[in-house]
């Protein structure tokens, strides 16, 4: 590895993460929330950290692939440390454990709290917690959208139909430009909700916190019973539309923007997400119709917006779904698991990795039968390379395994199963509240620092796809001699 | 497909059926227990039936790979049936629903019951319940190590280095060689365990019934208490050691009667399962000692039983696992996914398949870090074909996506989250006794109709390694042209 140019690149995410900062201090000096002096000393710790790194003079200047994965697994986590100081620093969050935790449950879009009750929380805080939502969001666009198809593994190649990546080897060229779109259309999204949210009769300040948790599909509110607290009906169709739109890919958005309204429902993972957000919610709503929880209306607008929350990974809630019959909450269950689409800021597994699966199975089940016949399997009109599938197929069950080792972990806590497992899937898919403890009323404070620190790590797993992370694990990774 | 050699082929079997029903009708004699004349009927409807197939004349001598899958996936769902007509015409069981569950759940060594208590049960029919574990344990070994290796399809292969199977089309040579070895050693084994609980203290009666369920890696027990109420280490002991030889592949029984212990030892699967069950059972025994549940020696006993009982997907029990901490329940959760060795009696995705994925995981991290180097998957020494790993893949979602649909419908009767995922993953990976309703005090008596229904058919996919059945849903399975 080329630590001294990964070291360097830390740097300028520090001094990033310095600017980003910034608006948060505004609003605490506006609010005068008391906590300006913890913003302070945090941009002083950030800066001069960040000035430090980008001193290191690399021998090199090339970047390869593993240099690349260095780089987004510990700026994450580097990020998110310092991210934390704010909590920490104001006495806000008393713990430094429950303040990281909090931090990148943020900047990987998850949105599970530690914290009991939010609305206590200063102005400022409450502003950067979000704006580490948006932050993160962005972040995931660049790393799936501009930054792992130019590396060209097996794995990450989902994306490269969609992408304008060079060749394998270097994170170079083009990088900048699609960075440079991909920011036009996140700022232009962003600024939407906000109004949108404004005219529904919110405040400035909470159109921003739930557009940033929107975008971000993360799900940090700055009330304790989330978006029902407004029980605003323009604000839930406003929010439930934005999570809906950040749970597709973002590339297909430029191809909207460009007038090529055609290639949305030509492409096969949008049609497959808006078919299975449409057969949930049809599910669901008869499910809560039929138990009567309540009129066929409520149930209707309640599982509309529970589905796309939950499918996108933001799991912002106008009801407790956990008091949900149990065929809904399974829905949910296995929502969660799948999450939204590749190359948006959703998180889980995506929906075009379920669909070539499922896919790939009807293909060799074709074999079978016709053993002599060739079955390739085919996305969007064209052959998807063996090498891709292989790599789904793995991603697949990595995921799974890297699942269970948390969930042994996490059960040491001796929590019921069902809060052993939601608050690992929870945590993986970056989704938030799921079910019994780590639910809609429910937060992880009560979890030890031991689950706290796996929850984090599987977090930061879930969001950087699993093998940038894995990586970390293989000795040879950190070997300074190149390929 | 060549449909009347299919239903030619499935009236040999009834024949064979009942003459397995015999020893049952015997038992019924001797003990006076008034279902003589039930088993009498049910003899003359299998043999009436069973002439009248064997008696349809096929056009075409061949049988293909398709004719083998709908042979066996319809043969244990015809053999359920009519096994399940001792227990309806008799009455002790009035449902024919309830009854095919017992059924199919014998036939496929699964030992989930819908029974409430089993001690008033006549003997002739506790006797045919266990006996039906014992029929299926060895009709698993015939499919596995006999059947699909002939068949040479990825996701079978996993059999092929060890087994003498001839090359790929159709089913014929050295199986009836294989079969042979086969039976005698599966009847060696059911005998000297039959003398070992004998001689432990058991009555005969006893013995052969828990031999059978231990063999067949079922589970039906004589008692309500499972193995827990005879309260007799002897036959405990004896009891997990064959149900860990019976979750060994059987072709390495073989190599052992020849005398080649080493082969054993030199088995990758083999050394795998060891490590896991050793591993397990130490976290098990420290977490329910440290958790003052039993002592030291109590901790060490019931965690050795448990963990070979789940493991090998038996599930007999000696004490009530679902009051055990998360941690060791969770331990028991993913042992239950596991289940045994390919080539055993046992269910769930075997060892083999997992420790192949988790080589592929990790050759494919290597990959990334040094994309030039070759990095096969090796497995006893020999590079494992990338269609095997790439069927083994497949067949680890096409496992959790059936798994997923099922447990949604079983979702339907509002049981609690962990009743509804225990019942399926009980069922699939043919284990028994899980957790909460279905755990070890409990029973699927509640269940409804659809319920059973998708759980009997779980069953059968599971124990039928998934593809002989998804086969059935293809339209063009069953055409009658070949290939």
């Amino acid at each position: 590895m080329n630590f001294r140019i990964v070291l360097r690149s830390l740097g300028v995410l520090l001094i990033c993460e310095a600017i980003a900062m910034l608006p948060s201090m505004v609003v605490s000096g506006v609010y005068h929330d008391g906590v300006m002096a913890a913003f302070a000393y945090t941009l002083l710790i950030i800066i001069l950290s960040g000035i430090l790194l980008i001193n290191v003079k690399p021998e090199r200047r090339s970047i390869y692939a593993r240099d690349g994965f260095a780089i987004v697994g510990f700026g994450w986590i580097l990020i998110s440390f310092f991210g934390a100081l704010p909590f920490y620093l104001s006495g806000a969050i008393p713990s430094i454990i429950d303040s990281f935790f909090e931090s990148i449950s943020g900047f990987t879009t998850t949105g599970a709290s530690i914290l009991e009750e939010v609305e206590s929380l200063p102005e400022g805080l409450l502003f950067w917690r979000s704006f580490t939502h948006w932050i993160g969001g962005m972040g995931v666009l660049i790393l799936t959208l501009a930054i792992l198809p130019s590396i060209g593994e097996g794995a990450f190649q989902i994306m490269k139909a969609e992408s304008p990546g060079p060749s394998p080897g270097k994170l170079v060229p083009k990088l900048g430009k699609t960075a440079q779109i991909l920011y036009g259309i996140y700022l232009a999204i962003t600024f939407i909700e906000i109004v949108l949210l404004f005219v529904s009769g919110m405040s400035l300040f909470d159109a921003c916190i739930h557009t940033f948790g929107t975008v971000g599909t993360g799900g940090f509110s700055s009330r304790n019973a989330s978006i029902g607290s407004f029980n605003n009906i323009y604000a839930e169709i406003t929010i439930a539309v934005f999570m809906f739109i950040c749970g597709i890919n973002f590339s297909l958005h430029y191809q909207v923007m460009k007038g090529n309204v055609k290639a949305l429902f030509k492409d096969e993972e949008f049609r497959f997400y808006i078919s299975i957000i449409f057969i949930s919610i049809l599910l669901i709503t008869i499910n809560l119709y039929k138990d009567s929880i309540y009129s066929m209306g409520e149930s209707l607008r309640h599982s509309s917006f529970q589905v796309v929350s939950i499918i996108t990974t933001t799991a912002y809630t106008t009801v407790d779904f956990d008091k949900w019959p149990v065929f809904s909450k399974m829905i949910l269950f296995f929502l969660m698991f799948m999450g939204g689409c590749a190359g948006s800021t959703a998180g889980g597994m995506k929906n075009i990795r379920i669909l070539l699966l499922l896919k790939t199975v009807k293909a060799e089940l074709m074999q079978i039968i016709h053993p002599r016949a060739i079955n390739p399997v085919r996305y969007g009109g064209k052959t998807v390379d063996a090498k891709v599938i292989s790599g789904i197929k793995s991603f697949f069950f990595a995921h799974f395994f890297i699942f269970a080792v948390a969930v042994l972990l996490v059960s040491l806590d001796g929590f019921d199963m069902i809060t052993t497992l939601s608050s690992v899937i929870s945590t993986m898919s970056n989704i938030g509240p799921t079910f019994a403890m780590v639910g809609p009323m429910g937060n992880f404070s009560q979890m030890s620092v031991l689950s706290k620190m796996v929850l984090a790590l599987t977090m930061l797993i879930g969001r950087l796809e699993i093998y940038p992370l894995l990586l970390l694990t293989v000795p040879s990774f950190w070997r300074k001699v190149n390929i």
